[in-house]
């Protein structure tokens, strides 16, 4: 593998930076040049400083690492863009989850999709029309990873800005979902828990709101024993003891019991293939209350935590411990390997659709599988989900494309129409204005 | 024109049946032969001599009439199929409307769609799909006209029963719409109202959920005035006493102020063609709580009302004013004429879709524009609505698919998901499942 | 009906003018304006007094007519232009006919398809442009109609210069189909020939290659009768002593055994819907020589004689009796009284595919039938005729469609690949290559 | 990798069975079972004898081998079924190739398309239909990888039989191209000339009209590089001298000069990604007589040749070193690989459309790329080729798609349209049926 140029946008992040490094490290890619920006200068400089230690600390060689202060100078001479921002100040996420609660619009994440979602791409797209137009300036031939939310619409946002982008969105959520048949596989085979990665998963939709027509492991078809285990009553329990457990425990990202990625097999013949906190988002039967959704054993991850943690995570200093590795843990890693021409890779990836799935419009941004192989991803025809299914997604793709154009061209009456289509509102127009209207201005005010 | 023989299944009806025979009677018809058929076989034979008096009190030219015991003989030599039922008793409506009250799902027709529409589909359906049976046996060439509700779905069952039928639905929905307009035209232009004929509207959609894409009279496209008046924030007053005056007079029907159907214009670009009563039963947004909908002016239908005028109608006995007749109100009599020879007419209609709409699959029910002549009907291809409207269509239509498909194949398991994916339900699963469960047994009682 | 103000391009012709204002003067069009325009304005200013001359003799009142200098002045203020023109002058026709048959090429007419097809574009479309930008600018509401071959291409031109434009293109051809089935239809039922606007063609297809999917007379379905008639072997006599005698006769345009549409409706399962010598030049079976299309009854137009015809016309001066008119004869001015509310008319029309030909792109230009009425025209849904049809139809309208492109980017190798993928080439590249250069340099020397 | 058991339909193969062999011994695949079954029992036998002796001279593991008597014993319990037949005998192939050229329609190879390949197609596609019912009644799980031409006809044929057969069609067309192209990559950047597995082509089309709409070399464009060796003048002369050579040496297959697959880069955009014997036979414009052909410095292979050496093959024994290997040559062991779990694969396939083709119905037989892995092929979305070569493939797969429906239903008529409907069809309609009726009975006789 030649020498790779890699621009972080976001590199201050106390998280998905990091992680990235150590992953890089571990997998010992010491021909990697890393450009740092962050719109915080003095958080991406305090992350150099944390790269060079996670070296030190885990013996392996240094790779060139620089804080740069301007974003064109980050992408001069890139090979690959990596974003992985926040749009706007944690503080904005009040106005993403609190002020819809007044008007009882409840929402688990509110970074994707409903209103949180809506408003959130207002803030964050006018940045990924910009950066995608600085690409297309400085260095139009790199690699471009996304992975900030909304993903869909980020993604879109680039293609928007520069339609000639080598862009694509990364997500983790499908590696839960085959996590989770993972652990079934061991008890229905009796065999050790498989690595994720055996169990193959024809993945079908948008970001978040993915579902899979089919499911393998070593070659065995496992939607009989699925639909049987979606089938089964007994499985859909109370599960609101749970839930108060993990509000306890601050465990906010847990939802492994999946009973509303299960909840789709039984009702509309596909399994969904993100976590249940994503997947009750994109539909108005499972956030009609805040009991509701618990009841299906998921919090709310709320909005106090996220503003304290951020603080946290800001002046944290990280101790030699929490450096250390073991193996790596993001797919980040894999996708630039094969991108660059050091193996081979088959997994799922947001792309603008060129017909892997028949039931969108062309270019649409979609989930799917694909191949990746050095300087190319190829997209798998993706199965059809039924009717229903296929409606859903649409739904949510049309509500996506509405959006990005809205805000594209500054229009916020087609915004709002948009907001009223999201598949979360159900509040008479009137009062559906008003919260968007208060809606708009806080998420102003804290940006 | 030659003779032609008709078939009127719901033959016994005191609404329908006796305008078709006033309008028979006042283009002086009278080469027409009709056959009466009802599962009431006294009513049917009552309307025999209503439309006797018809042509005496008219001094209109007899025509041929029979009241039939079995469809089988009512079917035998036809030419015209004429299908204008109530599938099951009105009592049914209880469980169609009061029963989805309780869980807070309010509609103002539920015959069409909502929980209420998909159950009377439920009754409906097997009926049709033996019509249609039996026509192919008894009189595979007549052309068949269905009346009745929910019309997407009645006329999707016979296609369904039998594919090569000749059947259309016919709906008036437009015709309100149209008059609306005529009325604007005459305060805009300063001018007499004109006919409701002088006002083409580019029509696409499914039956009550149909869409204006565009307007003209006189050749003026009138789509800048309606924009401007849809946009006018002043014309949405607070209906609520306009509704309350309406309640009380009884007049359920009355809703000509079509605040909804210009809502659809300022939201989302096209104007709703169908009463609002109707057009707001397809999106979640209006029938919040029956205060909402009141607000716009338009009373729901009491089932109480519907109850007592049924029983009113089944008894009455008509006098000799109420048959006189000054001009013909039923289009039913110009399709008649142009399908047999008479006249060419262009109108609205439903039709399996051959293209007639890009957006939406083949086959479905759909409603557009057509023009009629002699044994024929062609669909115009009719103009896209904004993706949003699409979308909104498709929702429906997909819906109706699927209760169609579950119907069909007596499977409520589809039936329940489809029945969760209508625009109007936003109850948690478990809380759907017990209202679904509580419509079925409802239906099955009173049926 | 308002007055209507009416430019003609190419308004010297002695021919398509001049019936058309005979047609105005036997409808008593008096509310009719014409600017005449010429590129020789003598002969528009002849025609202007032939038209008074028209009126007097046949006791019209007159309309008010002038030639004008400029096509600037000749659109100003106008509600309709009519463009009927020759793309060069006469003798390009030795390059579009003479040069391919050294090549082993030959065609009947040469003007739509073919390699004079593609040369005449060559000449014509830049011209139509051009009207279109002058029409974008000095009268954009009006509405345009095009007579002009190739008319697909054209009429696409029109729209390539101003995508907003209200153009059509109108034809014949399919006329002489209803012509043919009226005959059969008096043998069939012995009636008397029914006028050809009673025999109802579903029609699909471009222009000059035309399908009846369906045909109907008074109702009744013809297809079962045409399809005996195209599977009797005997009709398909050798015709060459038929096609000598129309040869001797100057019969050019003579070709009303339809043997070639009948063929198609024999091996293909629709009946072609257009001349035969306009069918015969769009697939490789009947012009590999010119003995095998006079063995269908078909003489080719000879160059000589359209040569020595235009020079006769262009000088030639009207008798009276030439003049006297009995009926009107173009479909023209039907078409205008429609679009200006005097009348509504179902026809067929050439305008750009909104869906109503399913299995071809958007928005190229097609024939299907139409609903005319005031200011508006609205395409009906064609069915769809059998695949290897459709493939047909599929394969000219992408050769216009590169043509199109070729000939707006002035773009001679893509016009070349449009050129050897015409179904009457057959030529190894390299001689197709010889021949293509040769017909561009004769297209310009006589232009 | 579990223990595989094979069945090889065309067992007693002289060429195929055995090179294959030679493959699974050479990867040492001793965990395989194979039965062979041939129409020619002997010859399978015989074959059984040479596979063991090729472990022997190999001193590779034994594996299983057993010439089967029936088709029935031979699928019992298989996992995986190889067709590779030749149907009739060699001596059909007079009627094939010698045949039509009396009536000037010349073939390279005639076993795919043209009038040989359709006659090819009508003595196959029965026996394939046969097979698929077999397979779906004996071992209906299993995996049927078929090597027989017409490739597309053979393998939809399969589909026909058994919609849910698990099959795919399998060339190395792709593989001369990719050979070229890395003798190319070496002159261009000065390299070893590359494994033929390094280059990366976009494939879209149908089996031996393929193209490739892109080519990579380690990540490296070389579209570019390979437009530019089509524009260049100086590539196209002519090789009727190299043809002869070829000729006189009987080296049939080699046409390694690849001036076809250039020609349609250079006038349509895309690479041909078959061989040009192949290539040529799917236009018009390169088989107009044998000398035309000849100049591209291609051979036609000649049918007195294909019946000496199929009789020399049939006698032969093969000598030790002739048995000895060096390293493997068919990709099949590859896919078997891939398919039982050994490894990944990704290369192109003949599969249904499922999308990956946007430009072609869903359902038909296409080459694409795809993903292989354990009992799983997913297709990859191909690119869109320019409109003219989507022209092109269209036209083949629907003539493709009557000629199936023809056989199918033993329709001759049908299947004389497809005929006519060949792009090297070019007779009068009277003389292509002329040459139908001859080659029907010819193929009948030598059957």
């Amino acid at each position: 593998m030649k020498n790779i140029k890699v621009c972080i946008i976001g590199g201050g992040s106390r998280l998905w930076a990091i992680q990235f490094m150590k992953d890089l490290a571990v997998k010992k890619m010491s021909n990697i040049e890393i450009n740092l920006y962050d719109i915080d200068y003095n958080a991406a400089k305090n992350n150099v400083g944390v790269a060079k230690r996670i070296c030190e600390v885990n013996n392996c060689p240094q790779f060139k690492i620089v804080a740069q202060e301007t974003i064109e100078k980050s992408l001069e001479g890139c090979d690959l863009v990596i974003i992985s921002i926040e749009p706007g100040l944690t503080e904005c996420r009040y106005g993403d989850l609190i002020v819809p609660r007044k008007y009882g619009i409840y929402q688990t994440v509110g970074d994707t999709t409903g209103p949180g979602g809506i408003l959130r791409a207002k803030r964050a797209l006018p940045l990924f029309f910009d950066f995608a137009k600085k690409i297309s300036e400085i260095c139009p031939d790199a690699w471009v990873i996304n992975y900030t939310n909304p993903m869909t619409l980020c993604t879109a946002a680039l293609y928007k800005g520069f339609p000639k982008i080598k862009a694509l969105g990364c997500c983790h959520e499908v590696f839960g979902m085959q996590r989770f048949i993972a652990s079934l596989v061991s008890k229905w085979f009796d065999v050790p828990t498989p690595d994720r990665h055996e169990i193959h998963l024809d993945v079908t939709g948008v970001n978040h709101f993915t579902f899979a027509t089919g499911a393998k492991w070593n070659g065995i078809d496992l939607m009989p024993k699925l639909i049987e285990l979606a089938n089964d009553e007994s499985i859909y329990k109370d599960l609101t003891d749970v839930c108060n457990k993990k509000i306890k425990e601050e465990k906010w990202f847990d939802c492994e019991e999946h009973l509303i990625a299960l909840s789709f097999l039984k009702h509309f013949g596909v399994l969904g293939a993100a976590g249940d906190r994503h997947l009750a988002e994109f539909v108005p039967w499972f956030l009609s209350s805040l009991e509701e959704i618990h009841s299906y054993g998921i919090p709310d991850t709320p909005y106090d935590w996220r503003v304290r943690i951020a603080n946290e995570k800001k002046n944290k200093i990280f101790k030699d411990d929490e450096l250390f590795i073991e193996k790596a843990k993001e797919e980040g890693v894999d996708i630039l390997r094969a991108l660059f021409g050091d193996c081979d890779l088959y997994s799922n990836c947001n792309l603008p659709n060129r017909g892997q799935i028949t039931y969108l419009p062309k270019n649409r941004i979609v989930e799917t599988n694909g191949y990746f192989t050095i300087n190319s991803i190829t997209p798998s025809v993706a199965k059809e989900p039924p009717i229903l299914i296929q409606n859903m997604i649409r739904r949510v793709s049309d509500v996506q494309d509405a959006t990005l154009k809205a805000i594209y061209e500054d229009d916020n009456d087609l915004l709002f129409s948009a907001f009223i289509m999201d598949p979360l509102m159900k509040l008479p127009i009137k009062k559906a204005k008003e919260l968007f209207d208060e809606m708009l201005i806080e998420s102003k005010i804290k940006y």
